[in-house]
């Protein structure tokens, strides 16, 4: 199941097409569905810089296609003035996000692979970097898909399921992370509802989670960030899946801000508390989740809605992006090669930390 | 200490100066700072009805002026048509709220002092009225302060406060309830600070608490009702002081929504939290918690921001406005009186169920 069966009425995420690059631009989401045709190389560059396409899976996918476009007029030149201009366009491309791991990432084994092409042909290593953009698009969906087949089990019939932010089919090309056992489940029939927060204060719940959900025909209920206590103490919650934007090595992880609270009030009610995670998003080198930092934005995000201040003014205010929830409030992690239960040190490493011996 | 002295620069929520009721328009806050000259009877009851009064005590300080400026342009008639139109004008300013408990009560208290004189003098009678409405206005600044002396003692240098929604002076003629403990401490010369809840939909945490405690020269910082477990696991915070709306005889009591989860993050991070409760809010009537019904208000609450559209057309949503926390979560309730512990179905009868006993 790609995007197109999940959203019969909606354009994928991110499209390659004759050679185009076709972008669903999510800044415009819900209210207009707009699908950018991006063209050059600034092109690309702005769509990334301006979150017309964001979730970091999708901004991997869309650098990889991205940088084959921003080659496209250089198809021409000989090869050694192509490579040039590669790691040129390359380098520029990774000042879009500064803070987008998977943009960096993708775009070094874009470079890595053009690298080891040792073609004089410049319309090879052109195709070549097609081929390497569309298995990072290819990988993507398999990773999502592997999530949702594994994780769909913890959904029962009558469930109620309830997410945090947008880690769903909008941030990936595929069925998303957190919401791709609810994709999963769907497809199999079963019949569930879901509760997405709103999640302050950019909603990428409101505007994203409450969309796709709404689009693929999945029973979804918005509720705000502050509600969601009270929803878990009237019996309606069986299951809460998130996201996550990095896991430390003991299985601490970070996710959008409003994740922990959440878990704690899981823990509080005994209700499973699954996070769903790509192997991407395991971060070994990081020990515990002390040592991941938080990004805290600006005030304005708080003391302002949709454009119009609502707060006084000179008001001071504290706005962390994220925050870390420990170890011991997790039930388990939903990834592409199965479900991982605690101790997780041990656990997320026999998976995955010998690359290649597993899946 | 009144509200003048501790806002110098912004007019008292409500004021009755020569015979004139003057209300500070809340709506507009904090934007612009209008006050009201309220003049007849249609006036008191839009001002009551579209919430450029709010917060129960308030209300019910309001009623009670509200009905000497209904009845002002009735003292040219004999006292039987007085009275009658006395009856008439205080049911007809009942209906501006329904569901504000101390409406009603201001007005039946207003009308019980009426009857009860047997005066044959219009003049007198409307004397009366003016006298009982400010002994309402009198009490109720009386009992914020007593909730901010009993609870100042449990605010210490250093310390980091965290409320929710506004449980403030612009809910009261005074102190406030939840703020009246944080008022009294910055009173004394106590340096703390606050953490306030910017509470969705309504934001009156961003828009009044942050707006007043910022005017009375309290450290205030503004978060995302998200970002409190977070808050708290950095251990900038103390004590969660909230109001309330309902306290049923058990100790359970209805807040703004958002109560529940941050009572039981402040559980599990060993943090107390405390209830401001003027006697008025304890209901001995309602057993427990599960008996207090939650009012469901619009889901465009929800769906919109600042007027604006935010989530997809036809999506459900849920906006429960309240939400009810277990006394088993609640360190205490500081009162008028005192601060009560548990058991609070006996502490709290003890100290409030034989009315004169005590005081």
């Amino acid at each position: 199941m790609n995007s197109q069966t999940l959203f019969p009425t909606l354009a994928p995420t991110i499209e390659w097409r004759d050679g185009k690059l076709l972008l669903l631009d999510q800044t415009r989401l819900p209210h207009e569905i707009v699908v950018e045709h991006v063209a050059d190389a600034a092109e690309v560059w702005r769509a990334i810089h301006e979150l017309r396409v964001r979730g970091a899976p999708a901004i991997g996918v869309a650098a990889g296609y991205g940088l084959c476009v921003a080659m496209q007029d250089a198809r021409t030149l000989p090869v050694a003035q192509f490579r040039a201009e590669l790691e040129r366009r390359a380098a520029w491309l990774d000042t879009a996000r500064p803070t987008a791991v998977n943009l960096s990432w993708s775009l070094g084994r874009m470079m890595k692979r053009a690298r080891e092409c040792d073609t004089q042909d410049t319309a090879v290593l052109y195709d070549v970097l097609v081929d390497e953009a569309t298995r990072i698009h290819e990988e993507d969906i398999a990773l999502c898909e592997g999530i949702g087949v594994h994780g769909m089990s913890l959904i029962g019939e009558g469930n109620g399921v309830l997410t945090h932010c947008n880690a769903g089919a909008l941030a990936t090309t595929g069925l998303g992370t957190a919401t791709a056992p609810i994709y999963a489940a769907h497809r199999a029939g079963i019949a569930f509802s879901v509760f997405a927060d709103e999640t302050r204060p950019l909603l990428q719940g409101a505007r994203l989670t409450a969309f796709e959900l709404q689009q693929a025909g999945v029973d979804v209920t918005l509720i705000m960030d502050g509600a969601a206590a009270s929803i878990m103490s009237q019996g309606l919650v069986d299951l809460v899946i998130v996201g996550t934007d990095r896991v430390a090595a003991n299985g601490d992880f970070a996710n959008k801000i409003g994740t922990l609270g959440l878990a704690i009030a899981a823990r509080h009610y005994g209700i499973p508390f699954y996070v769903a995670c790509p192997s991407s998003t395991l971060d070994f080198s990081t020990a515990t989740g002390e040592r991941i930092e938080i990004e805290e934005r600006s005030g304005s995000e708080v003391t302002h809605l949709a454009g119009k201040r609502v707060a006084p003014e000179h008001i001071k205010a504290r706005n962390p992006a994220f925050d870390v929830t420990p170890h011991a409030l997790v039930t388990g992690f939903i990834t592409e090669r199965g479900i991982v239960e605690a101790p997780f040190e041990r656990s997320l490493k026999s998976l995955f930390a010998a690359e290649g011996s597993a899946a």
